[in-house]
């Protein structure tokens, strides 16, 4: 058996010897390269975090300590000490999680993957504490990038203010969050790391003490404790210090009796203490550290080895179709400048910062800042595009409502990941953006259903100038073009057969699931209309009259049903006094677990099957007829019904993507 | 003629000489209490900034120089400066507003009343200006409460990073936002103030040199320009430059010729540069200096000598009704603790202080610090009321999503200044809460419509454990009680007569208004039964088989109409199969211009008379039968109709608050 196979829990750390230390450190770079290369996951964050997570363990004792992973997508090697090896289902179907994860374990706090959460979380722990008089630690760990988001800043500033309440916050700096981190702070810790012959002497101080036999405390503990007069004249770590905190650092992040020290040492600090750790990204698996564009961030199955993914590609990606168009139109329009927080290639703004670099800024993780700067500059006279995860807006709603289209500013945002995007779980779904942008008066909302809609609708909302607009689509390849056949007002009509019984609204990529309702519907012979209203924000003028030509109406869209597209269209049609019942579905009020994008929408009924059942039963209702039962009335359909759908539509893609290539 | 009037914009300030300088600054301050006094409205911060302002515009060239005021209430002398010194009607309908407003001047460019964001919009400015090569330098002014703000933080970092792009930051600092600024930040602050001997030789130094006649640059000017020396001996401000930003200070904020000189310098800088003023708020007023609960930041008409309000208050505001049950549960509850943003005193948690003082945390100007913190209270076994304005809910929408909700934390969130708050103008309305909470899994959502309620709910709310709650209510005195008729499942029905007609749905405080409805379809012939679903969200089970025993459903809500309690009815109908025609009131799509609340509510058709005309004019067309005219059918009702209902409501509401008294 190997060391990492012996730890059932983070007390089995306790006896190891620092040689059997290193070698499970060994083990679990090992496994962690072969479990993610197996599943897809995160890599290169877990891989800078091992001995950390160790040293961690060693020090602390979870889960009467307290320890909040920030962005816990860093929690691989915590998921590993704290008795969680099964990797076989990463991230898949009853799976383990690709953060942490409460009904995994009791060591588990926070789930939330949006980054610049711990600190918060930790002083909230710790005022609890205080309060209530329980036992425990508490210890936020946090990586450099994650420090430049706003709401690490509002918790130093309350963590500072306390002199007397003790907190732990171990920075784990990479000098990277996705991308290399940006920003004042970023140089303000590239200093604290280069000072010239501080580290020189660190390392020197520790060699020569490592080697002294002491008793009781080690030397090399009392050299850092009484080390403040001569770091001080190598570190300036004055920023942190000027806000009250204790700093200790920076510490060598893979060295695990370094590290151990500088956490004992705040362990006992009896206020808020912070303790640099340098690490390094990918450490130990030579293709991650060689890749500058930290495409290792995460990964897809893969060999590990050759790194070439394991699953064929089904065609181009929305992001990449999204990136040359955005390049395209920068070519022609000097006016157009790019905005990313953090995440210049995952959002697919990479070209248009390689061909003008002076025109796109990487604000850090800092959504806010991206909406709010972006107010500013086109008040200026320039038209930013803003390219998020659809998700990760939602730190940016006061700035889009009140800075962006209060001041009437011609700004797109463009939200990538948007709808069901799975593995990641809850908080990665992109499924509140249609609904809580519903109340931005003057916005604009495109949801393109194929690759040539994203293009035709990027070039429409870079030329509206005095309203925000904004584009989401999903995760993954783009699939085939979706044809239209008439036109409605500003709506593609995408299908019209047989009666005007119903009236299918489909959002974006629900395209060709609506089709696939309305070929069920038609078996059943219920006449339909599928169109494409493509700007689903304002309601089309012209749906309200082509719904009053229809006996019913249905909105099926890849967003939260509270609040979203259905009820706006429900809005519209009551304003036009048409009463026509209205059926809508989307993804239920719930959080999601992890799973595959087609599974998750399996579970919670947006397939064909589902939908055409449930149309089909309040139709007959409404009709008041009964009719073939070759679907489920009730909506109770089996699930191999709904498996073949998926497995149908996953080779259908798959097919179309080689005709394509 | 006064100087003041003289003054017909920016220019005019030019030739001024110094004993006029301090005349006019006399002048404003005269002119600021005297008119703020007879129209309400924010004194405090504006009596602070008059120097300043001044010297602002003698050293920057508006508007091709771009000013941008954070938190623009505190833009009056900028506005005395700019050509604008009718305050008649300051706030009113018609008036000034009480921000900068864009419509008004073309030297206002942020209208936002929320803080923080001024250095944000700067940087998007100073890198439009970089991209275009336009003219102008770039200035923020913000205070030190507002840099407590995440978004400040952002901000700094991004503009720190660029080190050849000039950007001026005034930091006004008066040691206060709306309370003491609290944290790290402020405590670094203080340090820059109070340093032992730095002010003092500063003030030794300008004195001396001030008499020193030479050649050129004033020799205080050079003094500045070579005290980096000395002042870093005495001074820590550190943190500023460790970020790479250029620091210049502390200056006496109220010496212009001390502000002007700073400014000069950080103009001629070619890269970021932190000008840090010391200002006093409510200088030259010794009501406001004598305040310590800082209750002239904004004030009401009042006479002012002796500072006693003008208006009679109609009885008890609902901030007091919860800030009293709050500490009577406290009291009785020792998990339950308080979080304010930095406005103690406004949301009524000032009294929960007083008596436990160790279990009520102000956080500063930090929303999302506030949520994120409260879900960390929760987890660690306390039940956290946080106390905002509906309108800053709008920073944390995604903690209370992702962290609170996520979680299942038992957080109850108080609203106050929910619905039309009318004065403060578009960003100060509390009109999104109950559309973007919609897909909150697990949040529970009360409106109270009246003090018992308010109580009662309050109760309701903090008894939950396992997911958020959240209570609005709007500003100001708290109208008299509702009583119900009777109960169906949780709802209260406040009235029921004739045929069951229509159902209406009155959401909180538009209860009366409902009963007005109700009252003239009643003289229609329509019969209406009138309920207070209480919980907003989740929808009552019980609505939907109530609304199928009537003909037509309403639903009337003081929040926006898109997606809000409205479309949840719709919703739940649908879930239902009740396909009932239904009707929706509220706040239309758009940003609402200041004016009273109750001018507001005439002006978007939130009367008794507006909504029962449509309602009849729906209904009849359903009926299909046209019925007597007493309210005009197609809506369109006169305005001294609605002025009519306005006081009758207003002298009801005095009548009855008199009684109570």
């Amino acid at each position: 058996m190997t060391i990492l196979e012996n730890i059932r829990g983070p007390h089995d750390l306790k006896a190891l010897t620092e040689s059997e230390l290193d070698e499970l450190a060994e083990e679990i770079r090992q496994f962690l390269v072969h479990a993610v290369a197996r599943t897809g996951g995160h890599l290169g964050p877990n891989l800078g975090v091992v001995e950390l997570s160790i040293a961690l363990h060693r020090v602390f004792e979870s889960p009467v300590d307290r320890l909040v992973w920030d962005t816990g997508h860093q929690s691989y090697v915590h998921k590993l000490l704290t008795g969680r090896q099964d990797f076989s289902k990463l991230r898949g179907k009853g799976g383990l999680s690709g953060y942490p994860s409460r009904e995994e374990s009791a060591h588990d706090i926070v789930e939330n993957s949006h980054a610049s959460t711990a600190l918060g979380w930790a002083d909230g722990l710790a005022k609890a504490h205080q309060v209530t008089g329980a036992d425990g630690h508490v210890v936020a760990v946090i990586g450099d990038g994650a420090l430049t988001g706003g709401m690490a800043w509002e918790a130093l500033n309350n963590i500072a203010a306390a002199k007397d309440r003790p907190l732990v916050i171990v920075v784990n700096d990479n000098e990277r969050s996705y991308a290399p981190t940006i920003g004042g702070l970023a140089d303000h810790l590239a200093t604290l790391r280069t000072t010239d012959g501080y580290e020189k002497v660190l390392a020197w101080g520790k060699e020569m003490l490592q080697h002294t036999p002491v008793i009781g405390q080690p030397l090399y503990e009392s050299l850092h404790g009484a080390k403040k007069g001569f770091k001080d004249a190598f570190a300036p770590q004055g920023m942190f210090e000027d806000l009250g905190l204790k700093y200790l650092g920076p510490i060598d992040g893979h060295d695990i009796a370094a590290v151990e020290s500088a956490l004992r040492r705040a362990k006992g600090f009896h206020g808020p203490v912070l303790v640099h750790c340098l690490t390094e990204k990918g450490r130990g698996y030579e293709p991650a550290l060689a890749d500058e564009a930290d495409r290792f961030h995460t990964v897809g199955a893969m060999d590990p080895l050759t790194c070439e993914p394991l699953a064929r590609s089904n065609g181009p990606s929305w992001t990449s179709v999204f990136g040359e168009e955005i390049t395209a139109i920068a070519e022609e329009r000097p006016d157009v400048v790019g905005i990313t927080a953090a995440m210049l290639h995952p959002v697919g703004l990479a070209r248009f910062a390689e061909r003008f670099p002076e025109r796109v800024w990487d604000v850090g993780i800092a959504e806010q800042h991206a909406a709010v700067s972006a107010a500013g500059l086109a008040t200026g006279g320039l038209h930013p595009v803003v390219a998020v995860y659809a998700t990760f807006l939602n730190r940016a709603f006061d700035q889009l409502l009140m800075d962006v289209a209060l001041h009437g500013c011609g700004v797109t945002f463009v939200l990538d990941r948007a709808g069901v995007t799975g593995v990641d779980g809850a908080s990665h779904n992109g499924m509140w953006d249609l609904s809580i942008l519903q109340v931005v008066p003057g916005l604009r909302i495109a949801a393109p259903r194929d690759a040539d809609q994203l293009r035709a609708q990027l070039r429409e909302a870079v030329d509206v100038h005095d309203a925000p607009t904004l584009i989401r689509f999903p995760k993954e390849s783009v699939g085939p073009a979706v044809p239209a056949v008439s036109r409605v007002g500003g709506m593609d009509v995408l299908h019209r057969e047989g009666a005007r019984d119903v009236l299918l609204v489909a959002v974006g990529v629900m395209a060709p699931v609506c089709l696939g309702v309305a070929e069920l519907l038609a078996a059943r012979g219920i006449g339909c209309t599928v169109v494409d209203p493509r700007w689903v924000k304002p309601v089309d003028p012209a749906l309200a009259p082509l719904a009053a030509q229809h006996r019913m109406v249905a909105v099926v869209e890849d967003n939260s049903r509270a609040a979203g597209v259905g009820s706006a269209v429900g809005q519209a049609l009551r304003d036009a006094e048409v009463d026509q019942p209205l059926r809508t579905f989307g993804i239920p009020e719930q959080f999601l677990a992890h799973a595959k994008r087609g599974e998750v929408l399996a579970d919670i009924g947006l397939t064909p099957v589902d939908i055409a059942g449930r149309i089909g039963a309040s139709f007959d209702r409404i009709d008041g007829s009964e009719r073939s039962d070759r679907i489920n009335g009730d909506g109770q359909v089996g699930r191999s019904d709904r498996s073949d759908w998926i497995a149908r539509m996953e080779s259908a893609a798959a097919a179309r993507a080689e005709e394509q290539a």
